[in-house]
């Protein structure tokens, strides 16, 4: 059990109630589903599925390099960004790295995977805080600083690898493009990789840094298509990687991990602006009834820059109980390190199923 | 460039045909295409690609597990067989490895990229023998041998991985059942990782060794259901594992590698037995009309009991190019070690093609 959100397979068969009866908060994915667009590729490339994928995606690669001009080569496409996660850990072997508590689980079990004896700084992140990084202070811990209010290192070696996560996973606090830039000019510095993963940056595209990646040999972002175009069971995402490094990762990495079907479609939604359009104008819609919701409610909740909240309920365990009872995924969020048992992330989903929770809460909330 | 067959794309951009004008020999993939009843199963699981895949598909390992009554938990299913040699490579971290040579490449390329200090045996398959393997001094060269007429070792040190491609590609030979286990219990008792790739298995089903697995904790076996499946764009294949390795394996692995239609569409096929039966009619009658061909024609080809052949032409680069000029893709041989430019692999595909590609081969012939 990787204890990731979204696993409505299982859920479906601890409770009984059928897959497509499911209404799954606990996976943050655009409410509007499959874009038709990507649909009919689908459709119309079931033809091509006897031929092997292009090794490296390589025609893809260059489609993504040219939509958010970036330099040819410096884009690598993997299985979903999780591919990409793990292929900086596996080449760049690093020793000691540096991430937040709470963030995304798979930073550490990829750089884990491939080393044994990795040391791990962790920087904790503040509820007080609303859980916003301080940069200055991220940087003093990047730099090899032994300890601080907010981190403890334990040797003064410094950091060769550190993530991170914008907006972050399970917070949806955003990082503003300056604050990562500052932190970017200084992991160049100090010789750090830093590892910016945008996995939610589709929801607030003008603060990417991906078109810094050119100028900063040590700065990688990650994207992934599967949450903002509602394709997570598809798995396609990119690394943008400075161009030595894409080089030399694409020689030994392994080939055909991007399937056919998510080559194409992946083509297909990066211009599908209808889609695009209509996906931040509800997002931007439920959220504002969600939080409209959350407050009449009385639930705590922290200001969310992506398509995810995360709240804090003192009867948690019982409400993640009961919405389940009820077919309702949420995702728990006491197996990250910094929350506890009282935290909750939920998805940002249509204005039926957003109704049916908030009404379930407001349920849990008397009791 | 990875060298591989099947890449469609590549040849479509350098001829200038379109993708679909393309007869592809160069892959071995099943002529039949894809099964109606996966075309099916894709249309139907396209509402569902919003949710994340079974992080380690479990569900399709034991669908596989029962399928071919193997013990649960030792399935462990990836993105491809790609996948599934990569990851013996990366946590079984072998330091000498024994191939065949030619066999497929990717072998030397997995355990490469876990280890830059890798030490390789090649097992020099004969022409004159058909390129069969002799078990005898196969199990020599595992056990530290130093040398022989068949391979050279520079170090007494044993191998702890070795690599049995069967039917092997790209000869199309099978090494037949007895001499697969005598060869497993040898590497049994050596400590050395066998680990026997069977992607082309479905076309000689009766020779696999899936079933020894659970009697033997060195011994890993692969598949594939990208060639009997013609679904290579899709993606799908399984390795049957000792169970701790299996357990061990999953624990570090990335998740999320094989796709929901992947996974929907595997549980289909591998229940659509008529295809399968039609399939191997089809092949069986396709090879007796391609090997007539061949003998007609004076074409030297080695016996196989897979869906391709490994032809011998004085003017095989020639043949290539004149083939490549009328849209017929052919897999070039010159970069499998100890093949030289004389050697082409030819799938078996429909009767339409097949007598295209002999009448084409009978003016090169000629030439």
């Amino acid at each position: 059990m990787t204890g990731h959100g979204g696993n409505i397979h299982k859920a479906s068969q601890l409770t009984g109630i059928r897959l497509n009866r499911i209404f799954d908060f606990s996976a943050s994915i655009n409410p509007l589903g499959v874009p038709k667009s990507a649909a009919l590729a689908i459709k119309s490339g079931i033809g091509l599925l006897p031929h092997y994928p292009e090794p490296f995606a390589d025609s893809l690669s260059s489609f993504i390099a040219r939509h958010y001009s970036l330099q040819a080569g410096s884009v690598i496409c993997g299985n979903g960004s999780t591919e990409l996660i793990y292929l900086p850990a596996r080449f760049l072997k690093p020793k000691k790295i540096l991430i937040t508590a709470p963030t995304f689980s798979e930073y550490e079990k990829a750089c884990n995977s491939s080393n044994g004896k990795l040391q791990v700084v962790s920087y904790n992140l503040q509820r007080e805080n609303n859980f916003d990084i301080d940069p200055d202070s991220y940087i003093q811990a990047m730099k090899g600083g032994l300890h601080s209010p907010l981190f403890t290192s334990h040797s003064s070696r410094p950091v060769d690898m550190a993530f991170l996560c914008n907006p972050n996973n399970p917070t949806g606090r955003l990082l503003e493009r300056e604050s990562v830039l500052k932190i970017a000019a200084a992991a160049k510095k100090a010789k750090c990789y830093l590892i910016v993963d945008e996995a939610f940056m589709d929801f607030c595209p003008d603060e990417t840094v991906v078109k810094h990646v050119s100028r900063n040999p040590y700065l990688i972002v990650l994207r992934s298509l599967t949450k903002f175009y509602a394709l997570a069971g598809l798995r396609i995402g990119f690394g943008v990687f400075p161009q030595k490094i894409a080089a030399a990762i694409k020689k030994q990495k392994e080939p055909w991990t991007v399937n056919c079907l998510a080559d194409t479609v992946a083509k297909t939604v990066l211009e599908d602006s209808a889609y695009s359009a209509k996906s931040l104008e509800t997002i931007r819609r439920e959220k504002r009834f969600l939080e409209t919701g959350f407050e009449r409610l009385g639930i705590k909740y922290i200001p969310s820059s992506a398509n995810y909240y995360l709240v804090n309920m003192k009867n948690a365990q019982k409400v993640i109980r009961d919405l389940a009872g009820k077919g309702i995924l949420v995702r728990d969020c006491s197996n990250f390190p910094g929350l506890g048992r009282t935290y909750i992330r939920l998805a940002v989903r249509t204005r039926r199923e957003n109704e049916m929770l908030l009404k379930e809460l407001a349920g849990l909330c008397q009791a």
